[in-house]
């Protein structure tokens, strides 16, 4: 059986253009003689379609475009996902469903059996779970198709009761087919991989794994497809960030060799890949082509610049240098070096004049009050009105350039430097920051190289440096990461050998951060556990704080 | 047997003071020869604790908690919620708990079955939910205890196939017992006694109902816990939206005649109510006394202005009057007179200064280019800056004036008017600020009548009014209820009597607004369907938009 596997990047409730990519990947796997043809989950709405699965309006285009698809699959079958109506009258109203299409028409429908509802994950928030399981027949084969998660209950997952494809075994299936849309992280393509191989030994059956690719919002689908054979060796492995479009022959898996991706050595090539095509389809899809930002000299700001210049285009990455009396003469001149390296345009505006103004109008209330965070945070603020300017003005959308290590700790003025409309390395620790800089420059200096050994300063004082305040970024990222990542409380971090009024201080202002975090953009997430839709904390609260 | 209902508003995390106010309750129920005490939901943890869920140290700190209250219940039992752990090697981690106090000693944990997860519940997140039945002994009764949701599953209630005081009937209860977590709107508090009368008339035994009172962040809980006897017939009501205490007797319910509330006529006390604790609690949960706010001399900043003062005491509202050279004479003057008639301190900050100076920065790069929405954008930022500098300098927390009708279509400056700590009134459309100022005016003017019945405007350019963008707020604000609230699609709502071309161009604003509401500040949530953690939708994505 010759199957095709389709990786596209769908467009969350774009019916059209979802249906018409579906529809040509049809026609391009029946013209190149495929017996079946296999889409992601949510294929048809793209994911996570999230509370639009609360408007029936949405469900029913959903069910209408697979109408339309289903004529296309004359000569050739096809599986896909959508959500469907769950008709039982009580339970969740809808399935997660893949469809069976063949001879034209829908023949079947595989619901999802165990749904995630952890980190970024919602969906028993809207679809009820499987209890009835049936191969597909085709061809003279059983086929065993599962959704995404239903092959993650492997031995050590404590969270499911429920095994799919225990279930499917009683019909003796041929083969296992899983569509998925599993999001990126750095961890994420060793972990999958681990997974389906084990389930490809434990069941001793091939294995076809058709993921997502492409960027919704913060979430990244790295793609990735996945062929094992019935050993649990890797046949087939998709190209990764980009549409990908493979058949492949189940008959002849044992024999080939092996077809897969070995371009990624290390975590940072896949994090740096996975922001620029962060960055690319949060333009593409919302329809803008031009980025602004504001270029300090310091890393983030470059790193920021360069990954978006790779994803839009150097030309359309706009570039603001806005100094005051306190920035210091290597800023401009590491900004103006990188814009240059770059091709990338920009201006030197200076926040002088509106900081006088701001300062003058404020003197009669402020009078005799030493100058403080407040005096930072007007010269913070000013730079957000100017970038915000330009961005209303010429159509840019400001791309943020905090990281995750001051998102943490809140080192970053609300409604100034923490503006835009996503944070591109709102996910990358400032030590990380510091390696995608080593990573960008491995062929050469595009990044200056006194942008990356200078002491990383805010400049909104006289002679302010990061380390007045916080401890230096390789301790500081790892209590961070122990925190945010493992979710270690203060005794289990201090246990691991960190001084304990640290962890308590660090502690103490992630949690009593969690204001400015509320309103920060969506951040490109690319860790097991990002700030935003995965990381739900209460704001008013004394826990650590 | 006499039952206290102890309706107490806890702090999310703060175990030692959650801990002594339970203490205090049990001793002060002792004291007063109660056989029980009856808490809330979560009461050790505060509701909702969200992600502090998933650190083992958070969990231990309940068990902590729990095991140093235990011994002061000598001589009376206790019900009292928190998260406990889930010792099967399958299935969520944690389990939401009753735990069953008496003779100084933890003597049985209840858990909950009915998990929420919809809206702004992710219970199904965190929690496994319970599979097994035992009412709890105590003084020669048998007590059938469950926890909040587990008592919404009525005839039809669709979303829940199991049923588990259905299960417990089968053990003869004598009476219920449910301690809850029920966030308010403003239809819940009836919605919530006809269930609660429902569950007592299908099995004929009287009902204790304990909920959580106070804020959190944007959720409200408003109290209102309820005594049934056993034909359904309410008996006692407590107070709403503050801390109450009250002790029953079981056996003279029949006889006794109601001691309810019935203070509240409409929708419109109950949202005033509601807004001024959410305010009240916010500050206080955090430790500060005074707010800020920009003084428009519209009436949303104006009922947001009255609403902080009758929380916060008049003398803790600042208020900031920022005219610029679109301010009309009456804004200040109205502003003036509202700040006067209610005592609150203000001070009139022209932004003329700063605008004029940020003009002249951008000019260079401008020039030519016509007036547009860049610059009022910029005044409303610079709005913000000012404001963000005296709560800076001062310790102030900012709130927020947007309503939901312009939170809805966009009708705000994201880093401007966008601004605060805390949304007052963004769950309140924009004709519903209208009846609350009017509510607030009913023994005498407070708000100018003049900022009532002038067009609403933004001056933010000559003679600029709300209408000049936007249709009439009545129908504006029907028609997103039906998108928001009803989730209808535009068919339905066309359907409903509305122009196809209004419909599709309101629901587009909504949907491309999407990145905005983002980036707000939490809303006190006082609809079925706020804005923010209870409605999850994309920002990239191309449905009705």
């Amino acid at each position: 059986m010759r199957i095709a596997l389709a990786q596209l990047n769908y467009h969350i409730g774009n019916f059209s253009a979802n249906k018409e990519k579906i529809i040509r990947s049809i026609q391009e796997a029946r013209h190149k003689q495929a017996d079946l043809i296999v889409f992601a989950e949510l294929a048809v709405s793209g994911y996570p379609p999230r509370d639009f699965l609360e408007f029936r309006d949405f469900i029913q285009q959903c069910h209408q475009a697979l109408a339309e698809i289903a004529p296309e699959c004359t000569g050739i079958a096809a599986i896909i996902g959508l959500p469907t109506y769950n008709e039982a009258p009580k339970g969740k109203p809808l399935f997660n469903t893949a469809a069976f299409i063949a001879d034209g028409e829908i023949k079947q429908f595989i619901h999802k059996t165990l749904l995630p509802n952890y980190d970024i994950f919602d969906e028993y928030r809207y679809f009820e779970p499987n209890t009835s399981f049936e191969v597909v027949h085709y061809k003279g084969k059983r086929l065993a198709v599962t959704i995404c998660e239903d092959l993650w209950n492997v031995q050590d997952n404590p969270l499911y009761v429920a095994n799919p494809m225990d279930e499917l075994m009683r019909q003796n299936p041929d083969l296992m087919i899983n569509i998925a849309a599993s999001p990126f992280n750095y961890r994420q393509r060793e972990v999958r991989k681990d997974v389906l191989r084990r389930n490809a030994m434990n069941y001793h059956l091939p294995l076809v794994y058709v993921n997502h690719v492409g960027a919704q919002t913060e979430l990244l689908f790295d793609g990735g497809s996945l062929v094992f054979d019935s050993q649990g060796i890797l046949k087939h492995e998709l190209n990764y960030f980009e549409e990908d479009f493979r058949i492949v022959d189940i008959g002849e898996l044992a024999e080939m060799s092996p077809n897969i991706q070995d371009s990624y050595s290390d975590e940072i090539a896949l994090i740096h890949d996975a922001l620029v095509m962060g960055i690319r389809n949060y333009f593409g899809k919302l329809g803008f082509e031009k980025a602004i930002l504001g270029l300090s000299g310091g890393i983030d700001s470059a790193v920021t610049a360069v990954l978006a210049a790779r994803a839009l285009g150097a030309e359309n990455v706009y570039n603001l240098l806005l100094p005051s009396r306190y920035s210091s003469d290597h800023s401009l001149g590491d900004a103006e070096k990188l814009a240059l390296n770059l091709g990338m345009p920009y201006h030197v505006v200076s926040i002088e004049e509106g900081f006088n103004a701001v300062e003058h109008s404020l003197a009669p209330y402020f009078k005799g009050m030493p100058f403080n965070v407040t005096e930072e945070n007007i010269q913070a603020r000013l730079r957000g009105v100017l970038l915000m300017a330009f961005s209303n003005k010429f159509g840019y959308i400001l791309l943020n350039t905090s990281n995750k290590s001051e998102a943490a700790v809140g080192y970053g003025t609300l409604y100034g430097d923490m503006n835009g409309g996503l944070s591109v390395i709102g996910d990358v620790y400032k030590t990380k920051v510091f390696e995608l800089a080593r990573y960008i420059n491995k062929n050469g200096e595009i990044i200056p190289e006194n942008t990356i050994v200078k002491p990383p300063s805010a400049e909104l004082r006289p002679d302010q440096k990061d380390s007045d305040s916080l401890p230096d970024y390789a301790v500081l990222d790892e209590i961070l990461y122990l925190y945010i990542e493992e979710r270690k409380g203060p005794k289990e971090i201090v246990a691991l050998g960190f001084d304990s009024q640290l962890v308590a201080r660090i502690l103490k202002l992630v949690n009593t951060n969690e204001y400015k975090r509320y309103q920060t953009p969506p951040i490109l997430r690319v860790t097991p556990k990002a700030f935003g839709m995965g990381r739900r904390m209460p704001i008013v609260a004394k826990y650590l704080s």
